[in-house]
C-alpha cells in the first residue's frame, strides 16, 4: 500500500522501518529531518510537505500529545487537503475529547479514522511485537488491520469509536503506573525495616509477579537506574491526567489515579520531569527519610 | 524429625501432610478435631493437648491472628512447658508487634523462633510449592531449613529478627491488594467507556501484565466469581491494616495501602467480608454505577 | 452609569437590584425573560438583543459555566459589537484557562475585563454583602470598583491578572468542599461510636467552629436537609474539577481536593447531583453502613 | 472537695490552679518537681507518692498519652490502693480501647471512672474556659460535674460510656487537623498563583470562616510561624491515628484523616515533628516547590 507517516521519534521510526521492510511504500515526514533520511537509506520517500503524507491509501501519524497532533493540522485544516478516502491511523496516547473530535473532522470530510495506540518500548516496537489497540469503524479496521499485524504481535479491537481505543490505552497505562506506586511504597516500608528491596524484589517477581512491568520496573526502582528514560515522568503525568479526566466525564472514581498524579506532580517538582517514570520508587523512599 | 504442629485450617493440613509424606514424625493439634483425623489416616499423632506438640525439635503453628495465637498460649504460658530447645517455626502473618514480644518470649525461656509466613494458596501449599518468607537467628534458620525446602519451592531469608519476615509478608500482600485495586478501577473505566472488560484483561494479563495476580484476580473481577473465597475481604483488611501499623512504627507513608483499606472497610459494610478480596471489583464498580 | 447585565438567575438578579438601587440605569438580558421583567418594574430596560447589553459603561455577567460564557458569544463573536472602552465585569466561577482567553479577546478590542466572581448566597447577595474578589488591570478595577461596592460588603483585589481572581475563588470553593467532607466523615465517626452527631456538631460549631460554613452545613448535615440546593453538588463537583485543573497546570498536589471530587462523582452516580453539596454527609454515613 | 491531681504539664497545671482557686483541697503528684512546687505556693499538698492522690474524693489525671497512663499504674497497680468510692477524672486524651480498659478496670474495684478530655490550649485553660467533653455513668458525671464547670466554659456530656468522650475528642482533633490540611493545601495553590496567601487568609477567615480554628492556624501557616508549638505534630499524628484506629474498629471509612496522617509522617520525617502541627502548611508548600 501507499502510506504516509508523521512523526519519526523513536517509536514511529521503528514503526515505519517495519512497514517499509514489509512491501509498502512509505512517504515520511517529521519536524526535525534526521530520522527522514535514516529511512530513506532504507527506501522511503522523504515528503516535501505535510500535505504529500496524505496522498496514499493510509496515514500514519505518531505525534505527542494532543497539542503536536493540533499543531500539524491533524485537527481538521491538513485534512481538507487529503486524498478522498484516506484512512488515518493515530498511534498517539491522545485525550478522549481530541480522539472525538478528531474523529468527527475526519467524518465529514469522508476519510477513515483509527485510533491505535500501542503497548510496548522501541525494542518492542523494532521487533514487530506491540500489542496494538484498535478501535474504528469495521470497515477501517479491516482495511488496515493487515498493516497492524505488520507492526505489532497482538492486535486487539476496543469497539467501533475510536476514543475506545484511547481510553483502553489511558486505562492500561494506569495500571502501569499503579505498579510502580505499589513497589515504591512496598520498597521503602520493606527497606526501613531492615530488609534488602533487591530480596524482597526478586522473591515477588519471580513468583506472584513474575511479569515483565514487576520485573523491569522494579529493577529500575531498586537499582535506582532512571536514565535513559524509557519513558518520563511528564509524559506519566500527562497519560494519568487523561485517564483522571476521562474518568471524571464518565464518573467513575479512580482514587488511586490521583494519587499517582499527586505524585508525578511532586516528582516534577522534585527534578525528576525527564527521568523515567519508576523514579516514584525515589520519591517515596524520600519521603521516608531513606 | 520430631515435630508438632499447630493449627490445621486449609493450608496448615496441606503444609502438614508435606511434612509427614517427607517421612517426618508429626504431633498434631486442632481446635475442631475434624482434620487432625485425616492427618491421623497419614500417619500423624493426634495431641492429647497442646502441650503434647512442643515435645518435639520443632514446632510448627499456622494460626488466623495475634488473638489466635494468644489463645492457646504461645506468647508465654504454653511456652513454660516446651522441651528444652525446641524451635518454633511460625508460619501466620501477624503483626510486627506481636513478632518482637514472641521473639522475645521464646527467646528469654532458650527457644529457638523462626517467623516463616508464607504466600501461596492452599493448592499451592498441597503442591509444597509455597513462597516462605523466614527470619531469625541464623543457627535456628539453619535447623528448620530442610523443613522449610519441604514445604516450599522456594524459601528466602527476609533476615535474622523474626519480625523481618513479618514485614516482608505484609509488603508482599499489600501489592497483591493494590493490584486488585488496580484492576478494580481500570476495569470500572473501560467498562463505562463501553470497552468490554474481558477483552482489555486479557490483553493486559497476556502481555504486560502476564502473571498469576493479574490473571488471576483479574479472571475473578471480571467473571463477578468471588465465592469460594481464596481469600476474604476480612483477612485482606486485617493484613492491610497490619502493615498501616507497621508503616506508622516506621515512618513510612504508604498511602496506597490507606486507600485500599478503606475499600476494604466500604466492602466489609457492602456484605463482601468473607468473599474473596477480589471483590473490589464489585464495589469500585458498583460507585461508578455499574 | 449605564450598565449591560446578563445573566439573571436568583444571584444575577439580586446582585442586578442592587445596582439598581444604587440608582444605576441597567439593560439587563436573560435567557428566560421573567426574571428581565422583574427588574423592569423596577426600573431596568429589558435588552431587545445580547447586543443591546454592551453599549454602556460597564458590562456585568453572571453565567453559569465556561460552556454558557461561550454561548453568549462573550469569548468573542459578541465583543466586537461592543461600544468602545466598555469594560466587563465576570462574575462567573470559571476556570482558569478561560479567564486568560477571556482576557485577552476583551484586550485585542481595547475593552477592559475585571474577574470579579463573589462569594456568598442568594440571600447575601440581596443584602448587598457579598465578598467580592476581584482581579484585572488597576485601571479597570479603580473604575468599577465603586459598583462593586454596591453588590459587596467587602471586595478584595486579588491580583492584576483576572485569572487571579477566579484562582482565589476556585481555592476558597475547595476550602468549603473540604469543611464538608471533614464533618462528613467525623460525623459517621462518631454516629457509629453511639454519640449523637447533633451534640456533637452543636459543641464544636459554638466553639473551635463557630462560623457560618460550619454551622451552616453542620446543620444541614446532621438534619439531613439537602433540598433545596443552595448549592448542588454538581456545581460543586465543577469547581473542585475546576481547582484540580489548576493545580495540575501550576504543578500543586491538592490530594484532598482529589479526595473530595471522587466523592462527588459517587454522590452524583448515587443520586445526589441535584442536592446540596453538604449532601457528602449521606454519602460518607452510607459507607458506614448508617 | 478533696481532691488528687496527676500530671501537672501546662495544662494540668492551669487546670489545677483553677480547682485551687474554687476552694478545693488538691493534692497534687508530677514526675518532675517543679510544677507542684508553684501550686504549692498557692495552697496545694505536695503528694510524697503517687498513691497519696487516691485518697480523696475525686482524681483528676492529666496524661501525655496511654504509655504514660499505664506507667503510673492507672490501668490497675495504683488503683488497688485508692480511698473505696473514689471518682477518677481523666482529661488526657487516649486510645478508644484504654478507655474501655480503664473503665471495666475501675469498675472491678468499685471506683468511679469519667474520660473528660478538654478542647483549648493553656491560655484558655487558665481562663477556665475548656470546652469539657465528659462521659461515663450519670451518677459519676453528676458527682463531678460542678468540678468540671470550673475549669470549662462548657460541659457536654458524650455518653455513659466513657470512651465515647475519647471518641467525641479524637473526631474533634481529627476536625481541626482536616482544617490545616485544607489551609495548607488552598494557601500553596494560591501562592503558586501569584496571589499573596495572607490577602487570601484574610478575606476568608474575616467573612465564612471567621472562627478560631482558621483564624489562627491560618495566621501561623502565612507567617510561617511554627514554634514555640501549641500543638505538637508528632502529638496530632498521635490523635490521627488513634481516630484512624477507632474508625477501623468502628467500620467507617475516613480516607481523610488517612490523607493528614500520611502528611504528618512526612512532616516528622522532614524535621517537623516538635513543631506546631500547622507545620503541615510549609510542608504542601515544600511539595509545590514554594
Amino acid at each position: 500500500m501507499k502510506i504516509g507517516f508523521i512523526g519519526l521519534g523513536h517509536m514511529g521510526s521503528a514503526i515505519a522501518a517495519n512497514l517499509l521492510a514489509a512491501g509498502h511504500e512509505l512517504t515520511v515526514w517529521n519536524r526535525s529531518p534526521g530520522p527522514a533520511k535514516k529511512l530513506a537509506e532504507k527506501g522511503a520517500h522523504i515528503a516535501s510537505n505535510l500535505e504529500d503524507t496524505l496522498q496514499g491509501d493510509v496515514l500514519f501519524s505518531m505525534l505527542a500529545n494532543d497539542d503536536a497532533v493540533r499543531q500539524v493540522g491533524l485537527d481538521g485544516p491538513l485534512l481538507s487537503r487529503a486524498r478522498p478516502g484516506l484512512v488515518h491511523v493515530n498511534l498517539a496516547t491522545i485525550s478522549i475529547d481530541l480522539a472525538d473530535e478528531l474523529s468527527n473532522a475526519h467524518g465529514a470530510l469522508a476519510l477513515g479514522y483509527v485510533a491505535a495506540p500501542v503497548f510496548g518500548r522501541p525494542d518492542v516496537a523494532a521487533a514487530g511485537n506491540l500489542t496494538v489497540v484498535a478501535a474504528g469503524s469495521p470497515v477501517d479496521i479491516a482495511f488496515v488491520k493487515p498493516l497492524l499485524e505488520v507492526i505489532g504481535g497482538r492486535v486487539v479491537v476496543a469497539g467501533d469509536r475510536p476514543k475506545q481505543a484511547n481510553l483502553f490505552k489511558l486505562a492500561g497505562n494506569f495500571m502501569l503506573s499503579a505498579a510502580i506506586e505499589s513497589m515504591s511504597e512496598a520498597f521503602a516500608l520493606v527497606r526501613k525495616g531492615g530488609i534488602d528491596a533487591h530480596l524482597f524484589h526478586d522473591a515477588l517477581s519471580a513468583s506472584l509477579f513474575a511479569c515483565s512491568v514487576y520485573q523491569g520496573y522494579g529493577d529500575a526502582i531498586v537499582n535506582e537506574r532512571f536514565e535513559p528514560a524509557g519513558f518520563p515522568v511528564r509524559l506519566g503525568m500527562k497519560d494519568v491526567r487523561l485517564a483522571l479526566e476521562a474518568a471524571r466525564e464518565l464518573y467513575v472514581p479512580i482514587p488511586l489515579a490521583g494519587l499517582v498524579h499527586d505524585h508525578f506532580v511532586e516528582a516534577s517538582v522534585a527534578g525528576f520531569a525527564d527521568k523515567d517514570w519508576a523514579s516514584l520508587g525515589s520519591l517515596l523512599a524520600s519521603k521516608a527519610g531513606l
